[in-house]
């Protein structure tokens, strides 16, 4: 596949400021950080205040590299080794992480957000608006082991 | 920030294949297409047809660069102007697409999935397993411009 499609270079618009600084597994769902977005991109941030949540993808520059192909879920040894494809550990093969948060605030170019699952100094990618709807599936089956613990 | 954070190289692990060639603004649900993935990633599948549904992360290769900082939502000129960022069209600082999917079949490292929202030829980033509770929010808000029609 690397023979026939060409590598993809990102820019980062922003990086998270956050009191997380180690990439330790935790709830982040209370966890209030900043996004600070380039100041060339201000303006496109308008109207982001009119949603409560985004999503927000990520370069999880702290990954394990080259990434495994089997992974514990939930870095936990007493679940069965999965493809990595299947969980949503940090280590895969495109790093890049995906997280809804709530928008508690924007200042210009300084979004407050809470939940956000992204350690301090961590490349943002792209701000998506969560659009209900669209982004949710109602009576998505997840297996016993991933469900929300 | 592009001075501050070093740019970020992404190889494809796959492409789309579908009967949509053209990026038309459309309705996606109803589509079938394919996702062929690297063979070489084909173990780290294993598992994800426990899951639903699943989460696509795939490079617009076709939209408009520069990116604008404004558009109209939905490309309806009617609509006012808007922050890119707070809205989800293709044109976009880092052209990164997320679609939720439903997997019909994997097949060794062909999954087949409906209603995901990437034509023809899209190279593809990550692929995540979609989580009830986690990748989902519950009374979240957005403007009426941008509720699914």
């Amino acid at each position: 596949m690397s023979e026939a499609l060409p590598a993809i270079t990102l820019e980062p618009i922003g990086i998270v400021r956050s009191e997380i600084k180690e990439p330790i597994r935790r709830k982040s769902e209370d966890v209030v950080s900043e996004i600070i977005v380039d100041s060339s991109l201000t303006e496109a941030l308008d109207n982001l205040e009119e949603f409560s949540h985004i999503i927000v993808l990520y370069w999880i520059h702290r990954s394990r590299r080259p990434a495994p192909k089997k992974v514990h879920p939930m870095g936990n040894p007493e679940h069965a080794l999965m493809g990595v494809f299947a969980t949503r550990s940090p280590d895969r093969p495109n790093p890049v992480g995906k997280s809804t948060a709530r928008l508690l605030r924007r200042r210009d170019n300084v979004l407050t957000v809470q939940g956000l699952d992204a350690i301090d100094g961590t490349p943002v990618i792209d701000i998506k608006p969560y659009i209900p709807g669209y982004d949710s599936v109602d009576n998505a089956r997840a297996p016993s082991w991933m469900v929300k613990q």
